[in-house]
């Protein structure tokens, strides 16, 4: 077995995954806790506790570099967002440091960048994505990690160069719980209501033909075009299309997704469907960016 | 006083508006009951009773007329759909009779029509229109009702051409309520804050992009690019900036609202920010489309 490292923690909104890091970046251990959100006031070093203490008794004491928006002002220590373009050395200065119960912990600061005047923010997947580089050995390319809020990102010569966020994720979920649009829909899964709405999405010309191609989502249902177990996939499908319509406009090559296999499926079957060729990143990269930095900055 | 000559009801989800009508078309009296959705199974009869009972009374037995989503599956009687393009004759033709407690009913029936192969339904707004056409001495023109779900009707010769629903403000309400975004909104108005999401959501190139820029009503507010109080505004501006730019986008002429005067300024506001003429149809015009349809159907 690999000596120990590191420990890494990608510590977001609704879940922390911990990772115990060998010497060639590889991650030996893993462990979860609560995101942030689900953390009490003041609890956050107890939780780390829990989640690597286990870790330190057997291997002894390593560095400790946390990710993510327990970064944040609602995290444990707000660490000021760093700025695209940010590469490697960015990052490292911009680290945050502070000491608990002995142990030293570094804390890797967000991203902050600008497109047309919108400021945007990320925090973790910047890690993320480094790791990603860092494993695959490439320098180039367009990221794209989704989720609640998904995030596509250029690289050019191993730096962010910038990125945006979609609210995709979250959307369907206000719409499909909270419109009228949930009404008809009933549970299931389907293939070809999904790709429908992709292909719509995609075809949309402007954003407000999203808030009228909406209400397809019950006429469809209302006319029979539509069976009801097709309707959430038909939804999720025109916000997939329209998001990645928009989001590939200039891609260059390959879009790299970095989540797991479950998660990126829906993503990978809209770009496919799209033309747009992608490849999944490999799993747990986040370990891979964390090493990085780590190493970088002089940490192990 | 006028003669009372006939009752119109416009009976909605949310509400119910009864007019006692003279036989010139103007409103008599009005009276308000609940929508549709607040009914219990099998109450219209009564709450029709409780509304017009003490005009019948006092005016005897006049026709009755109802509109709106009263005529759906989900209303007293379901009246099948009439087609785009339709006029008054094709609605007239369309109409469903009925008898209940010795009054006799008719129920004015929905439209239906396809854009781009998506079907699309109204149901009491077809009433207004023609109310609002017949009120001004007008044939043709754009023609905007605003609400949970806006529609936009075109109309040329007197007849509803098509029309497009738009579910702008039902997602503003699920985003504000149910999404990231609402929790950094402090209650307040804001005029610029509006103004600045009608031109960003008007200005916007696609319906990917909506979903992006959605997330600059929160990065906005972290970056102090916006105060709190003026977020609320801000989404709301981006949501029908981009409806009203997408809607407009073959207008000739000015648009016609029909809507209470409040429910309306929001929209006369941003068409009049993107240079779009605008004007607002009369109060209680749906009174005057109930007498239209019941005059060309022989009932009064």
């Amino acid at each position: 077995m690999s000596a120990a490292r590191l420990i890494g923690l990608d510590w977001g909104t609704t879940a922390c995954r911990a990772y115990l890091i060998a010497a060639d970046g590889a991650a030996l251990e893993r462990a979860n806790g609560p995101g942030i959100l689900k953390v009490e006031q003041g609890a956050f070093g107890g939780w780390l506790d829990s989640m690597v203490g286990g870790w330190i008794a057997t291997h002894g004491v390593v560095p400790i570099i946390l990710s993510g928006m327990i970064g944040s002002r609602q995290g444990w220590r707000e660490a000021p967002y760093a700025l695209c373009p940010a590469g490697p050395d960015d990052l490292v200065a911009a680290l945050m440091r502070f000491e608990h119960n002995g142990l030293a912990i570094t804390l890797v600061p967000g991203l902050a960048t600008e497109n047309d005047r919108m400021p945007d923010v990320m925090r973790g997947e910047e890690t993320q994505i480094l790791g990603a580089l860092a494993l695959s050995g490439r320098q180039d390319g367009l990221f794209l990690l989704p989720g609640t809020h998904s995030k596509w990102a250029d690289v050019a010569g191993g730096r962010i160069v910038s990125f945006r966020t979609f609210m995709t994720g979250e959307v369907f979920g206000a719409l499909k719980d909270h419109t009228i649009l949930g009404r008809l829909m009933r549970a299931g899964a389907d293939a070809d209501g999904f790709e429908r709405g992709v292909e719509e999405g995609a075809a949309l010309g402007s954003a407000g033909a999203l808030l009228n191609r909406l209400f397809a989502t019950r006429s469809y249902g209302l006319m029979g075009q539509l069976a009801e177990t097709a309707l959430s996939d038909y939804l999720s499908g025109l916000l997939i299309g329209a998001e990645v319509a928009a989001a590939t406009r200039q891609a260059q090559g390959p879009v790299t997704i970095i989540a797991s296999a479950a998660l990126a499926g829906r993503y990978t079957d809209a770009l496919s469907r799209l033309g747009q060729e992608n490849r999944l990143a490999p799993e747990d990269c986040v370990a891979g960016g964390h090493w990085r930095l780590a190493r970088a900055a002089g940490l192990c």
